[in-house]
């Protein structure tokens, strides 16, 4: 029998804890029977919701702990009096204890975050770890990053963004040669942004083979699906993921309300329901809940906190992808390869 | 009789020239009649279509240039071969000369914010002039800037915009506090954004009568209206504004597609076609044209390239809104008035 992927997961992360972890690993147990979990919170809690589920029971562990991480504190807070103990640190340090292939979280992403890099580390190139998310676009989906783990970014933290955020395309999108674009303004000559054109300088004479390197795209970019990877540094890559997402509930709500207004509206609504439903299936935030942390020595998936048990599942769906197709490796073996490329393109221009 | 609102316009200026912003200047005309132009650009061009609305004709002047900034030129070659002589830069020059009150262009941004800047200067207190966008909300309109005229901002140029951009809301959106809000991330402790908090702090404790500084807000805010004014430098705001147009379009598509998918669903079309065309209105791009040049001694607003004759004249009614409400005035006010609350707040921490 083929060995189980083992989730760790922080059973009381996010706005509703157990009560969407719970059923959300049990979505995701339907979905890959070969998984395997480890409940880290709560036992009063976590035990009843599993009772409720006895499959999922049978493939799971519970480890208790009374410290939880709250949603709004600092990470500098949420290290102090979570550190060794909370549900979110044990759920990391599963990973690192070999008890675990990988670490799912609703809860607070800076937290997630401080403790990832403290507990797993960041990865010998890496100095700053990114978070990447799916980004449904007019052509399926891409994967955009940092979409903020941390604000600004040199270029050979882009540069490194490129080649992480390529590797996961090949795992998620199933491609050989992503096409990676670098986030920019349509301004030309502008000012600040040199470790955007040095980035792809390099990535353009690296001819990495990875990826195709596409050049500069724009924030309209990012929906048409210009490119399969769009990266940028955390603080626009995050003002523009919280955009779209203001967007699309803006247009929806409009949409609403056009079609409630009048009588004949409401027939015609009555008449469209399926494609009324196709449309919001396709604007459903939940079929691209979760982002991934690259660029540490682990896999960690952070949920939304506000998700359902489905949405908490596409998380956990993600995670496992990421375990059974070796993320870890593709990023390790592609950094340590890539690297030489870059180092030879970034030279050949100190020379020029 | 009261004097005439003179509009000066580039008309060589988008990607349709003349056969754009004559008919945009007429339907303008007909929003305002104490509207008058003078057109820069080929005469060949322009004086057959002016034929064509004789009331325009009657309210408009020609000054004929042969010479025409293209829209995919750098700034720095655009003033090369254009000042002095191009469309846009004498219809610029007609703000200096006393010909004009405002200038719109539909031109190359890059190279219309650089002739403004060399032709104009910029205000006293102002070191870079910022672009100002109406942005479609969920409660009607915000404004948004900087949304691209330069990369990067200090606390002080953020503060300036906040100041600038108030004045404006106080005229388009008829306010008299308007809400101010900082656009951030909405993680804590953030590293690289020292400029932002600094700016918030002053705003907080400078009081200032102008406006009601709400605090930082995050890219969904943009779209539900939270505040009326939102403040950021010109990367984010330009990424963010993009974004948001990327996202309306694929949501559009989405709409479009599924609507056309089903017999039913194109039953319901049609009984829902009035809510459509409303829905079609409230996101149509040509409602919201027009970016308005903030900190230079002038009022010049920039019409999108690719708008039509209804885009144009939204950009040139923008344009004489400010005049007839003295933005100018309004602007320099707030910015002597508010600079000396503004350093006892900057100043009242050095000190703590």
């Amino acid at each position: 029998m083929a060995s189980k992927i083992r989730i760790a997961l922080d059973a009381m992360g996010g706005d509703h804890g157990p009560a969407v972890v719970v059923p959300g690993a049990d979505v995701a147990l339907t979905h890959h029977p070969d998984l395997s979990f480890v409940f880290f919170g709560d036992e009063k809690i976590i035990r009843p919701l599993l009772e409720a589920h006895p499959k999922l029971a049978a493939a799971s562990s519970v480890h208790h702990t009374d410290v939880a991480i709250r949603m709004d504190d600092k990470p500098s807070q949420a290290l102090r009096y979570g550190r060794w103990k909370s549900s979110m640190w044990l759920a990391i340090e599963a990973i690192k204890n070999g008890e675990a292939d990988a670490t799912v979280s609703a809860g607070n992403t800076g937290a997630l975050m401080a403790m990832a890099r403290f507990c797993l580390r960041t990865m010998a190139e890496i100095e700053r770890p990114a978070i990447a998310a799916l980004w449904p676009t007019l052509r399926g989906e891409s994967i955009v990053l940092d979409v903020g783990a941390s604000i600004g970014a040199d270029s050979e933290a882009l540069i490194d963004m490129a080649v992480m955020g390529a590797a996961m395309a090949r795992i998620v999108l199933g491609l050989e040669r992503p096409t990676v674009g670098l986030l920019n303004v349509g301004v030309e000559e502008v000012k600040g942004l040199e470790m955007v054109r040095e980035a792809g300088r390099v990535l353009r004479e690296a001819h990495l083979p990875g990826m195709k390197y596409h050049g500069f795209v724009e924030g309209d970019d990012i929906g048409n699906g210009t490119v399969d990877v769009v990266v940028t540094e955390g603080f626009a890559g995050n003002i523009a993921l919280k955009t779209a997402e203001g967007t699309a509930k803006q247009i929806a709500s409009y949409l609403r309300s056009a079609m409630s207004r009048t009588l004949m509206a409401r027939i015609g609504y009555l008449f469209a329901r399926g494609a009324f439903a196709s449309l919001r299936m396709r604007l459903d935030p939940r079929r691209a809940n979760g982002g991934v942390f690259l660029g540490l020595r682990g896999i960690v998936v952070k949920s939304h906190g506000g998700t359902d048990a489905e949405g908490y599942a596409a998380a956990i769906d993600l995670a496992y992808d990421m375990v059974k197709q070796d993320l870890m490796t593709k990023i390790t073996e592609s950094l340590s390869f890539d690297h030489r490329a870059i180092t030879a393109a970034a030279t050949s221009t100190d020379a020029a």
